[in-house]
């Protein structure tokens, strides 16, 4: 039976800031993404995310990014790989303490925005965050884009990986994405996008924007909880998928 | 025979912003409670002083303090006690992902600041304080102002405590420290402020401003490393202290 | 002809984070304090928040507060008289570049949150934002709670003060607010809110929750933006006033 | 007869952190680039460091640097033209403040560390800080590299420029800085730094690392004063130059 995970990034509210709904798409995924306050997220709401989180049954993960609220982890900060090492190591052990407090498993790591996409591309970005990850713990997954130098650098230093898929993005023949700038970036048509879903699970490929079916690793679907569009393909997804008989579950 | 923990706060530098002498300090301390990026230090100088902490011997402590690097965590923050839990949660996980890059030992944990004036006290503080360190780990040590509500928070929640005493400092009859704006707060004469040391250890007592004779549990002398004439009087204190037959030692 | 001057918090968003409906608000106020990136705002937001004040003209004020994004600067941080002065002003500069830029004046300030509080029982802090104020532009507003402290320092130190008072709080026979923890210090009933504004206005008295009629000065009602039904009731309160022949317009 | 400004960055202490040697450089140099709280200094340090220039006789400028305390300033951080401008506009406002409130004038602007060299090769970035200093005031002086692409801008929308040379740095034969990266990019020699600046300000040329004399327009030297080594150079320099007949005096 073929089987998937669906993970979405939370805990991205500061202060009296609210961002998300956490409640919400918490009973749609399997894995939870946890901001670790660098670049969203505080204490407080880590505190109690971790513990929503628990209460649902999802796989907690901490989701560190660049130290920057104010640019919510979205811009490209020159960082050296060893402070990039530090910084995730720095995240991940406060994520864990709060796993710690709730007596729950801290289970994955997934690195926010630019640090997800630098680590896509750069080498020394992605053994980076996975030496931060070994260092932490050798038995947390890594999440990063399937097919990405993170998850090779993940599978390098020994840890298991979680290949990441989008239903909502196109793929470009050598299996990247198609750059946002493009104007066939996006699949806003919901059918469309669970058909790719669908195809990714069911034959291990995606056709891209060429129309060639090029080979695809999808162990994780990305969606998003931030409004009610994304609620609503969520939960569509997940039944959809259930139907199709793809067991939805998270990893381990 | 006697014996006493010499500890000295460190890691307090922050990204181009160098404070402390933490390689010379290291030498005669026998613990280090390390800044954890709240009220001062970042994860470049968590990550580098834990790894000198370890090269030393010396034993490792989470210093958490109020989220101030502007007030070096000095300012008193009206939190209220399950903000402060999380925070000291937060950065004790921070911490403790150096310490496991570096196969260390995370041994104990003592707020700073004034995080630390509250917590002796106010006992909700206090609570909040020890609840955190207790549900990171039961096993980690609590320091904190010798006959304090965190020490008596620590020990109600199951903690193994920690008192500690100053060198510098004198005490009134009830067996707190003289306020800071007393003109007799102070103790700068190294003779005076050696012999005040030895007697706590050897006689379980202080002699009060008022010359009275008062118990007191010593088990750690707070050092600093700040300044020459600091570094000089940990040196002296830890030699009077050898001298006299008084083992140095962590903890445990 | 009895005249009103509305004002509204403005420009709290922060980076990806929004608060608040400010292009609807600013329809129906006269007077829009903006915050100056220290308890909300950022540079980006206060140059389109500048700008679209200006273009609904209404009077543009400084709103600085705490330095406390995280707390939203309602936390009472102690800060120094000195600390106070230079953290206003810095606020006050910030704010002006904008107005600059755009070809605005600048025309009051009014402190955020904490301050505001503070400000309104301590003569020192007080004394210490309207030094602030004076040091800037002896030209600009400064506005206070009515019979607060900060109304007398401003008077004292020669600035044009004005009085602010709420039309959703109730008063106390001493002229303060009924302290938030007490059940009467809200009036929720839209009607009851309407009338102690008319009151207020009409006849320079407000009624004390014992039922007292006291004296108090009405130069500007505060009002917030924040949901829809604060929304609406900016927009009732206005209509109102006019109704019944009050000028509601800027103080100048 | 030749004259020249001596300029230094200054105010850049930080809370607890003290950082250069404010008041001994202040002797020796013509005008002070005083940190805006952005990248470096706070509040309290412009309010001072403003007093002390101004006592000093030394002309003062803001000094706006990226938003990165933690980086100093130093990491390129992607902003847009647009965040650029407001947040250049930000900081001349807060440092215009305690002009005001120390009743002197401001008269220049200087970008700081990675937002000055990115302003020096990128004309959108160039533009985007000039555009900041015209909307706040047309009267300002705009420091940038001899020949860079930010004193193209700054003349480009009608502000009066200052081109600044470097003594202790090597040329490259198009009037560009050579690399730090290179070998030979730091003139390490006093006698040698000191004969750069004379035949700069007496022939307007620099002899390239290549041996070439090229055109150079050197308005003001940028000198620091961080170490004792430095406020030697500072003073040699400002009296080799008066010995050889150059006026060392402010722009205006």
């Amino acid at each position: 039976m073929k089987k998937i995970d669906l993970n979405c990034d939370l805990g991205e509210s500061f202060g009296s800031y609210k961002l998300g709904n956490d409640e919400l798409i918490l009973s749609e995924v399997t894995s939870a993404n946890i901001a670790c306050g660098f670049h969203a997220g505080d204490a407080h709401v880590m505190y109690k995310t971790v513990l929503l989180a628990k209460e649902k049954g999802v796989a907690i993960g901490a989701h560190p990014g660049f130290h920057d609220i104010a640019g919510f982890g979205r811009r490209e900060i020159p960082y050296t790989s060893g402070e990039i090492t530090e910084m995730v190591l720095y995240q991940i052990g406060a994520l864990s303490a709060f796993c710690k407090a709730h007596e729950v498993k801290l289970s994955h790591v997934k690195p926010h925005g630019a640090l997800y996409n630098l680590a896509a591309k750069d080498p020394f970005i992605a053994k980076a965050i996975a030496k931060a990850v070994m260092l932490f713990d050798s038995d947390l997954l890594l999440y990063g884009l399937s097919g990405s130098e993170l998850i090779k650098a993940g599978k390098e230093v020994g840890l298991r990986t979680v290949s990441e898929v989008f239903a909502d993005r196109t793929y470009q023949n050598d299996g990247s994405l198609t750059s946002r700038k493009s104007e066939n970036a996006i699949i806003s048509e919901t059918e469309l996008a669970l058909s790719q879903v669908i195809q990714m699970i069911e034959t291990d490929t995606v056709t891209s924007v060429d129309g060639q079916s090029i080979p695809i690793v999808a162990e994780s679907v990305c969606v998003h909880g931030d409004n009610e569009h994304a609620l609503l393909f969520a939960k569509a997804l997940r039944e959809n998928l259930t139907k199709k008989g793809v067991s939805v579950r998270p990893i381990r």
